[in-house]
């Protein structure tokens, strides 16, 4: 006999050890708070979060996933019932998450389900904004990447745009002061992508992020237009206040603003609440802490290199 | 009751709002052009490629998936049904992409499913060679990882290995100009692995990859015999030429050629169409934009670093 | 008619030539070794290992993932019957791997069987322990991100977080000797969050990794309590010994100890078997190798900026 049940048939694992690491484990989940989630069925669903961005992304760019083909004439009632769904079932997670909150804060929130209807409105109100904002994105990835042959290669194609589209929807949860949901988007395209944007984040319209593995976009920072951003750029945090328990005192701007035109290289790190001046070009692996005036050029002086021949 | 028809049942989502919503988002579908697929169904479909690319890397590392379990005798016969699937499923998706890119061009594009066909055949004659290439890639692994205990560990769990087998694949296709498809293949390895490799790239065997995250070899990069690069390495382009109209030239070689046995370390980065002669170590976090002879070993001057005692 | 069979029937596929190429792939798995899988069917298969892993997170974080969601009165045996089934799989899993490093090494292994029911039983006997570190570095994240709103957030959208889970219980297995599946573990993990933490690491509790992308932490690294890891941290090794044929010496200790209280930040990079005192802070982009004291803040000097205004 082959079946399971023989193969562990023996004196080692058995209803009492099953029992006991069972007991063991039950014990912890009593002891502690804030890392169950028991009887508390409230909690957005991460996947059902997934699912309802990537139906988002469907009518931002249709077509490109291949899980829907439109035509001319029907697209207008098949954007109607996604658009739909989405309100359905986005409004749904909203209200748990605001639901969530209010728990947590011990608020009344009595107003959780009409808030919940009025951000997934507001934010499906925004797609054709969304949609003009991408346009120019894309535009200045083509223009940035000679290896860019045409506009469906780049939403096919490039994780920045990937990292963008999620981005701009999050935002507008993050504005709307929609908790958890902005979040557990960002980590998706973060995840998805190697590209780490806080949703608070502000970006303008057509910034272009080559590559993108391991840039990190703090929450408080702020983007100008036509900006350019390589792999592994950082615009961070330096340090921050705390509270008596020792906690981050929350939402205290503390990231870079680059203003319009600013190119920042591979893996060059901006920390603090400094501003970079328009048309501005910081270096490769440049670590700058300091605020620079417009039109300005930022680069390591070239590093002095210890160079030796090898036996030959 | 509590079914969603209920819980939706409020006065702000109704059908005008619906409807209001759809159709401005419709405007944009008409007034924006290269950012909507509706009615080009002939796109190359995403998910199809991905398919496609597991199933070749079945035949070329047979059983490691777990997906199929292969037996000496049935082996044949097995793979024999794999590769005339994705012979069937992949000449679609070419014969898609070169349709796609003759509309994009206003070309002629009658011999579209001729060349598909004779694209396909000629990558699956490749697979032999590219599994000869592959084992000098896996023998790098174990030499250059004191942590590979064995050659299936290196198959079943290294990065590296899964970015330089798709690599492989998507640079038969990119050397054949087809088109759309290399790209896709790519970015799914960089989605996978952290680890970003042009299908242009010219990578020749035993090139070894540790941990991988973040390292980015560009389009005209040209990589000899057993080399090894580590994480967050780039092998980048300066500038480009652009256009009259600011897009940028494809094509130009602007990326570095590392002759045989060149090592680079950690989050080096060099940047130019440059040579960097065989036999030589690039340390880490170099920024190099000249060409190194053979034998050659460049590092950083040890830093300055800045040293102090704080409170005990 | 479109039927495919249509579509492909041309004079360049058919029988011949699909049967040559299979014949020439089918060759290379005749002459090689070591990159096939064929009739060794008991070797662990990634799939299920995944799937047991994400079962043991679903027992140490009970209803985040969302797939199942827990009551009070039900809990003790949802986990019971969560606990068995990864008892059964994983035991199986364990039986392959040891099974496998037998056949590899040519020794008897009489006893993989029982042996995979130990360290089976001791994982799972472990959970408790892994819950009660996992509280710590849950309060660490709090503390050290001022983004971080709730520890239900930190929960289910730091990648940090996802990669020490996954390390906890890797790490279990690689001290007990299980061959193979903690690398697939911690495979995973890195492809899930862009963080290389090696099984072998020793991580004591309250670890903050921020961001996460491209951190790599190596086989024979230490980490005491409540250190911080920044994005594209390396604690890696410098160089090792090579036995007769070239291939590295495995199990050498050749990574970093960092002390209680260390905090690294961003991209920078300790390597060899080092000593970093407590209370000691290295900075961004600090290429470290040298041991420290206890209480030292190391970073580079502030680099020499090459600064210019260009035209305006």
């Amino acid at each position: 006999m082959s079946c399971n049940c023989a193969r562990i048939n023996n004196r080692k694992w058995d209803v009492e050890t099953n029992s006991n690491i069972v007991e063991s484990i039950y014990q912890t989940y009593e002891d502690t708070t804030g890392i169950n989630h028991i009887e508390e069925c409230n909690l957005p669903q991460h996947t059902e979060i997934i699912r309802v961005l990537k139906d988002l992304i469907e009518t931002i760019f249709p077509g490109y996933s291949g899980r829907n083909s439109f035509s001319k004439v029907g697209i207008k009632c098949e954007i109607g019932a996604i658009i739909n769904s989405c309100f359905e079932r986005l409004s749904e997670q909203i209200e748990r998450s605001l639901n969530y909150y209010c728990t947590l804060r011990q608020c009344e929130g009595s107003d959780c389900k009409d808030r919940s209807v009025d951000a997934t409105i507001k934010l499906l109100e925004c797609i054709p904004k969304i949609r003009e904002v991408l346009k120019k994105d894309i535009h200045a990835f083509m223009s940035g990447d000679p290896a860019a042959s045409s506009k469906d290669e780049v939403i096919s194609s490039y994780p920045g745009i990937k990292a963008l589209v999620i981005h701009r929807i999050a935002h507008e949860l993050y504005k709307d002061e929609v908790p958890f949901i902005p979040r557990v988007m960002s980590e998706h395209a973060h995840h998805e992508t190697g590209i780490d944007i806080h949703p608070g984040a502000t970006i303008d319209s057509g910034l272009f992020i080559d590559h993108g593995t391991g840039v990190v976009v703090g929450e408080t920072a702020i983007i100008g237009k036509n900006c350019k951003l390589y792999q592994g750029v950082t615009l961070g945090a330096i340090s921050f206040p705390t509270d008596k328990e020792g906690n981050a005192i929350k939402g205290q701007p503390r990231h870079p603003i680059l203003e319009d035109h600013v190119t920042v290289y591979a893996s060059a790190t901006i920390l603090g609440n400094i501003n970079i001046g328009h048309h501005s070009v910081v270096g490769g692996n440049v670590w700058l802490m300091d605020a620079i005036p417009p039109y300005t050029h930022v680069s390591l002086n070239k590093p002095e290199l210890h160079i030796r021949t090898k036996k030959k």
